[in-house]
């Protein structure tokens, strides 16, 4: 086993996260040859990968592991009065003021943050002030017009949440999946918020993926269902290698509480900005299942085979697969020296890895190893993403496939072609051991289903 | 093993698949509370399931059993310069003309289909004839705002294809994924556009996901790598049990072409309503890398370390999850006698299928058997996507899971108690044979993954 310093745990900037992102192919600024579009970003290959894992476990946990939750996957243009319903249309805003020098907008609710364009600053004393407008509530849903129709009335919206999706199709689920409360409805899908102050690099942006679950209770077990998905959530989140130590439980204030809830805890992670939230756990009440019944021609309701009859009450977690991704990458990066050499590696579960091996051949000119590793490669990858590297000395292979967070890597050498035996390297431990090659697919699958402790907990 | 009738082969009519998809919760028509939203659909639990195992069964053909193609995934909202050199803006229209009777638009290119509210026919010599203007030519894409910017160009629009999304990160990819042509870049991603006429189901919506690949080869491969995509392709479809006497190839004619294309073959499958497209495989030439390179600020080209340089010709396979998903409902619907019964059955490929098994206690009051069943279903759901089921007469139990696609039931009985073994049921050929319940997770796992024919090529 190499020798290693122990892991810092401090060593992930803001900077170094997006640095490394674009570097490796996670992430890259979305329409960049045009000069870019703000606070939005395209993913690349790892990236897809990883978002795919996170998601893929985010609905395995929910509609796999457990019995009382199903999918769904509903349209993002719904029906404009579904909005209405929701209180949407009229209370999803942010307060706004104009500046009548650089014709910008800014949300009037954090001034301090902002900066006009012609003036150096807005700060009272630090320069001429901005000829600001009245603050004006402005609405944070994406507009946009359905069919080619001449009337009124075809203005829709792109839906800002995945619940909304979930509560109209509440009857639906109820009738034919055959569920009574306390029963679940899980949403993975792409919302949009028209986001006056994106920023924050995947923390505040303007499209997103939400993984949302509508957990439908009797109204006398709502506080206890929401504590038990608080901590469902946090036990999740460390499952799968948050450091406990940088999560934690904050409750709203009465001030913070949205529109729709009674009460709300936010599952806080310690980005490098500071606390802010993951993940929100909702009490919504039965708030949206009552406008939808107001404003619909739906009475939603369970009524029991023995007659009794209610609105149920609604526990959401709800969290961005792009807020998820941002915690687990900074989670997982860390800096250390080995031997007399510095690497970064990205320390995430196997789980979650994009790819969950690479095969080198030692000596990328010797047929012998090259074949071995290709034939290897091809058994590996009838059930695992895994990738065959066979350029550069094997130090830099072995340092990209760190960065990319790549948990295993086998090494066929010379000995290889003797004994069929492989050598495999631990990404975090650095640990080296040989195992026969045709134990490799299950080695592989059993390593990357076993628990997982990362070093970034000694 | 059950007496049964030969399989039909035409009983899958539109009616009786948006029958079964809504009936069973595969697909529920959208805002339906509201009074619905023409041509737009949610999805369901088990919808879900198929989309999802439809998409990951097509990103794995593309990224994980081939070496040569990345993933990635794009915004929606673009740069709008984008679409300007896509030629978007102004060329992906639809000539529409207004009734001045009932307000209504019409595809002028499509009157024959079209009827006007107010009066009983569009058609010459049947009725009054309509009050049609001209054609005028109108956008499919969606348009929305961006920002709060107060001056113009804030404008945006929702991506018609993710292709786009691809070419604009070429860049980006040949530098960080190391590649050089021949390679493809794959996305799978919601897509909008403004259908005057959507219709038949999930054929033609206006929200779906696309899954496209953009393979960039030397231009003299071009010819070569298109047929070889065709044939790709089609192999796909037929291995994941599409009947080969439903499927065939159509060129496109010049005036079809579209105005990026050199050459389309579309893989068309015979719906219930005719042959239609299924997937375009285009060959389109250097044209989106020519237009980015003209608009942009970067130039799009191959340059190869001895110098070779060359903008690449792009083959594009792409298809529509949402077609995909109609055709494999479609093609597994089958309807037979089994006895005095007729059943519904879902022969979809086991990797394919919402739920592998389906875990059922054959007394759902005897405590025996219900303990052991569950304690199978614990085992299995670590690594599948099961149903336990104790609700109902064991015949009925059957008939759900065929109708869902689930390709084998385990049944625990009064022998599983003496003798630890189990009842498995073949969905398609309904034989059954005994195996011990240890066994199940192994027997799951090879079932799964086995070549599979189907009885519907009998």
């Amino acid at each position: 086993m190499a020798e290693t310093e122990p892991p810092t745990t401090d060593s992930a900037t803001m900077d170094k996260i997006v640095s490394l992102c674009r570097r490796r192919g996670f992430v890259f600024p979305s329409s960049e040859i045009y000069g870019g579009l703000g606070s939005t970003y395209d993913y690349g290959h790892y990236g897809v990968l990883l978002k795919n894992n996170i998601k893929a476990r985010w609905l395995e946990a929910m509609t796999q592991e457990r019995d009382d939750i199903v999918a769904l996957d509903s349209a993002v243009i719904l029906h404009p009065k579904v909005w209405e319903a929701s209180g949407h249309v009229s209370g999803f805003t942010d307060p706004l003021v104009d500046c009548r020098v650089c014709k910008k907008r800014f949300r009037a609710d954090r001034l301090e943050d902002e900066r006009c364009e012609r003036k150096p600053s807005l700060q009272p004393g630090q320069g001429p002030e901005c000829d600001l407008t009245e603050a004006r509530q402005f609405n944070l849903m994406f507009e946009t017009t359905v069919g080619a129709v001449q009337e009124a009335g075809s203005k829709a919206y792109l839906r800002p949440e995945t619940a909304q999706g979930i509560f109209i199709n509440f009857k639906n689920v109820l009738q034919v999946a055959r569920r009574k409360p306390p029963f679940g409805i899980a949403q993975v899908g792409k919302s949009f918020r028209n986001e006056i102050t994106p920023g924050n690099f995947l923390f505040r942006v303007r499209e997103f993926e939400l993984m949302e679950m509508e957990f439908f209770v009797p109204p006398a077990e709502a506080e206890q269902w929401h504590r038990t998905w608080i901590d469902e959530r946090l036990r999740w989140y460390l499952r799968y290698g948050l450091r406990e130590g940088r999560l934690r439980v904050r409750a709203h204030t009465g001030e913070e509480l949205s529109h729709y809830s009674s009460a709300t805890s936010d599952i806080e992670y310690l980005y490098p900005i500071g606390w802010s939230e993951l993940e929100g756990v909702a009490n919504r009440g039965d708030f949206d299942l009552r406008q939808h019944t107001t404003h619909s021609t739906t009475t939603l309701e369970y009524v029991g085979s023995d007659g009794e009859r209610y609105v149920p009450h609604v526990i959401e977690p709800a969290v961005s697969v792009e807020r998820m991704f941002l915690a687990f990458v900074i989670d997982g990066y860390d800096e250390e020296v080995v031997g007399d050499r510095q690497r970064t590696v990205l320390r995430l579960h196997p789980q979650l890895a994009p790819v969950k091996a690479a095969i080198l051949p030692l000596v990328a000119k010797d047929e012998g190893m090259v074949s071995r590793a290709r034939s290897l490669y091809d058994d590996l990858r009838d059930g695992f993403m895994v990738e065959y590297d066979d350029g550069g000395a094997i130090g830099r292979r072995y340092r990209r496939q760190d960065e990319i967070g790549t948990p295993f890597a086998f090494t066929i050498d010379e000995q290889t072609l003797a004994d069929d035996t492989i050598t495999v390297r631990d990404r975090d431990s650095l640990a080296q051991e040989r195992i026969g090659v045709a134990q490799a697919p299950a080695y592989l699958g059993e390593a990357v289903r076993r628990h997982w402790t990362s070093p970034k907990f000694k």
